[in-house]
C-alpha cells in the first residue's frame, strides 16, 4: 500500500490524496459502505460499482469468521472472490463486536474468550489468531485487535485498557511482520489510537501507534455516544500527532456533518452504518438535508429523491413512491434508500476532494454542514 | 390492444404471438412478474428490464386501492408513472384477495363488503366499483371481477359462484364499455372462465366467456390446491373452447413444469408469486433442475447460480456466496433468488417461444419438464 497525499486546505487540516492497492486506488478523503458479513445489507456488488461509486468496502472479522467460515473463504481465495467486490476491502478486527457481546465474553492480557451468538459454540480472538484470520480472509487492509471502550469510561479503564491494546498491537504486529498474504497481493497492518475522550491518554496513544511506523493509523473508539465537539476536540488532538504522510481512518464515524468536520481535521477515511441501517427505517441524506421518507408530507410529492448527486437510482425513482414501498413494507424500500444514502455519502466525501483540490473546502464545509443537518 | 398469433406447434395447442399494447409489444407465450403493492417484491425496475427481460408485470387492485390510494395514483398519472415501469401491466381485480378475508368479508349479489387487512377500515367491491378502480390504476390489461372458487368446492357452491361471476361479468363490460381510460391510452378488460373442476360448469363458463368477444380471455379457479391433472384437463377443455385469435391468460400458474404443460395446451399468457416468494425462502428454479440453497452441498460450489439462462445476476454470482447470505439471512439474498428465478421463469417462457417457432416444442417440452422438475 502507499498514501500519495496531493492537496492540502490552506484554511482546514483537509487534505486529499490517494492510496494505491493491489486491488486499486482510493481517492482520499473517502467513505468506506459497511458490508459486514460480505454483503453491504441490500445492494448489489455492480450498484455499489455504479450507482454508489464505492471505491473500498467494510467486512467484519468476527461475523465472517462465524459464517462462512475460514474453510469456505480460504478454499475460494479470498473474500474478494467470494462476494464477487474486485476493489480494495478493509475488514474490522472484530474486537467491538466481540467486546459487544457482554455476558458472553471474557477479557484477559491473552485475548478474548467469547460464545458465538449463532449457536453459543465457545471460541477464542488474540492478537496473533486475528491476524491470522484476517489474512484468510483476505482483506487489504487489516485493523489490529483492539478493546474499543464505551462511554462513559472511568479514567483508570481507559488507561489499562489502551495499554493492553498497545500491547496487543505489538503482538498483532509481529505476526503480521512474520506472515505473508495468501493470494498473491499485499495487505496492510492499521494500528488504532485509544484513548477514549481524555486528553493525556490520546496523545499517549497517538505517540504510540504513530511510533509504530505502519501504513496508515486508525482512531478508534470514538462516536460511541460521546458529545460531538469531544470527539472532534480528540480527533484534532490525534491528527496532530498522528504523521501527515500516511492516511487517517475515523472508526464508526458518522453522520454527514461529522464525516466533514473529520474532513476539516485531517481525516483521510471513514466508515459507518449509519446511511444503511438509517435507510432502512426510512431516514434519507439528502444535498438538501434530511428527509423523513415515512412523512405524510411526502405522500404525493412525485419529484425524484436527489437530483444533486448525479446517482441513477435517486434520480429514477420518487419521493411518494418510495414513501409508499416503506410504508408497504417492500424490500424494494430498503435497497433503494440503502443505495441513495450511500451514493449520498459518496458523492459528499466526493465533493469535499474537490473543494480541497481546488482551495475552498473550509467555505463550503460550513455551508455544506448546515445544509445537511437540516430536517426537510 | 391487438393479438397477432404467428405460430402454432404441429403436435400440441402449444402456439407464439404477439400482443400489441399502447405500451408495447409482448411477445407470448409470456410469464409475468407479480408485483402485488407497485414493487416486484426485492428487484430493482431496471433490473426487471435488463436482467429478468420482463414485458409485462402484474399489480394488485386490492393491494394497491389500499395503499399507495386511488388518489395517489390519479394525482401522479396511473401506476407506470408511479412505479417507473414503462412496459405494460396488468391488475387483479383484487377478487381474490378480497374472498380471502375469510370472516371479514360478505358476500352479496351487489358485491363484497370486506375489512382492510391494514386498518379494518370498511370497503365495498362491486363489478363496476373494481372497473372504476383499474381505470385509475391505469393497467392495460385489466381482469374481471369474478369469485376464484377454492378447491375443493361442492358442484352446487361452484355452479351458483360461476353463475355470479357471469352475471357480474356483464356489469364489469357494461361500466367497462361506458368509460375510458384515464391517462390518454388504451386499456382492455379479460373476462374470467370459472367452474371450478367440474367439466360441464367449465364448458359452460367457457362458451358464455367466449360469447362476450372480448380481446383476450382467462381461465381462473385454478391451481387452488387440484392436482396438476385435473388443472390439465381443465384448461385443455376451456382452451378448446375460447376463441384461437385472441390471448388466453391461465391465472396463478405456476411450477416451470405447470407452465410448459400450459403452454402445450394453448394457453399464452401466465403469472405466479412462485419464483418470487420461494426465492426468498432459498428455492431456485434452474435450467439444470431444482436447487435449495440452504443445503449444506452448496457451501463450497462456488460455481455460478446458472449460467444457461444469459443472465448477468444469475452469471454473477456462486451458489456458495448465494447459501451463504440466504444462512446469514441477509436481503441481498431474496435480492439475487427473486432476481435469478424471474429471469429463469422469463428464459424458459422464451425458449418455449422459439421451439414453437422451430417446429421443435413437442419433444423439447418433454425433455424440459423432467429437467426442470428434477431436485439437484
Amino acid at each position: 500500500m502507499k498514501f500519495i497525499l496531493t492537496d492540502t486546505d490552506p484554511q482546514s487540516k483537509a487534505r486529499a490524496g490517494i492510496i494505491k492497492t493491489d486491488h486499486g486506488d482510493i481517492e482520499t478523503p473517502i467513505f468506506m459502505p459497511v458490508g459486514t458479513a460480505g454483503s453491504v445489507k441490500a445492494v448489489h456488488q455492480r450498484e455499489l460499482t455504479y450507482d454508489v461509486k464505492a471505491q473500498i468496502i467494510l467486512g467484519n472479522t468476527y461475523h465472517l469468521y462465524l459464517r462462512p467460515g475460514l474453510d469456505v473463504l480460504e478454499k475460494v481465495g479470498g473474500l474478494h472472490k467470494f462476494n464477487g467486490w474486485s476493489k480494495p476491502i478493509l475488514t474490522d478486527s472484530g474486537g467491538y463486536q466481540v467486546f459487544s457481546l457482554a455476558g458472553t465474553r471474557k477479557i484477559t492480557e491473552e485475548g478474548v474468550v467469547f460464545k458465538s451468538h449463532i449457536d453459543g459454540s465457545k471460541h477464542i480472538f488474540s492478537p496473533e489468531g486475528v491476524m491470522d484470520i484476517q489474512r484468510t480472509i483476505g482483506a487489504d487492509i487489516i485493523m489490529a485487535f483492539d478493546e474499543c471502550t464505551p462511554y462513559p469510561c472511568e479514567f483508570g479503564y481507559a488507561r489499562n485498557s489502551m495499554e493492553m491494546t498497545h500491547r496487543w498491537l505489538k503482538r498483532c504486529i509481529e505476526r503480521f511482520d512474520q506472515t505473508e498474504g495468501k493470494y498473491g497481493y499485499s495487505q496492510t497492518l492499521f494500528p488504532i489510537v485509544q484513548g477514549s475522550v481524555f486528553k493525556d491518554l490520546r496523545k499517549q496513544s497517538a505517540e504510540f501507534i504513530a511510533s509504530c511506523e505502519r501504513e496508515g493509523n486508525a482512531i478508534g473508539g470514538l462516536s460511541v455516544g460521546e458529545p460531538a465537539e469531544m470527539m472532534y476536540e480528540m480527533t484534532d488532538m490525534v491528527t496532530d500527532i498522528l504523521p501527515k504522510d500516511k492516511p487517517r481512518y475515523l472508526m464508526g464515524v458518522g453522520t454527514p456533518a461529522n464525516i466533514l468536520e473529520g474532513i476539516a481535521l485531517g481525516v483521510d477515511m471513514f466508515d459507518c452504518v449509519m446511511p444503511t441501517r438509517n435507510a432502512r427505517n426510512g431516514m434519507l441524506f439528502t444535498s438538501e438535508g434530511i428527509i423523513n421518507i415515512r412523512n405524510e408530507k411526502w405522500k404525493d410529492d412525485f419529484s425524484p429523491i436527489d437530483t444533486g448527486i448525479n446517482s441513477y437510482v435517486s434520480s429514477f425513482y420518487s419521493k411518494a413512491y418510495l414513501r409508499h414501498l416503506t410504508i408497504a413494507k417492500e424490500i424494494l424500500a430498503a435497497q433503494i434508500a440503502s443505495i441513495h444514502n450511500l451514493a449520498f455519502y459518496l458523492w459528499l466525501v466526493g465533493q469535499a476532494r474537490e473543494k480541497i483540490k481546488s482551495g475552498e473546502f473550509s467555505t463550503w464545509k460550513d455551508q455544506m454542514v448546515k445544509k445537511v443537518s437540516t430536517r426537510l
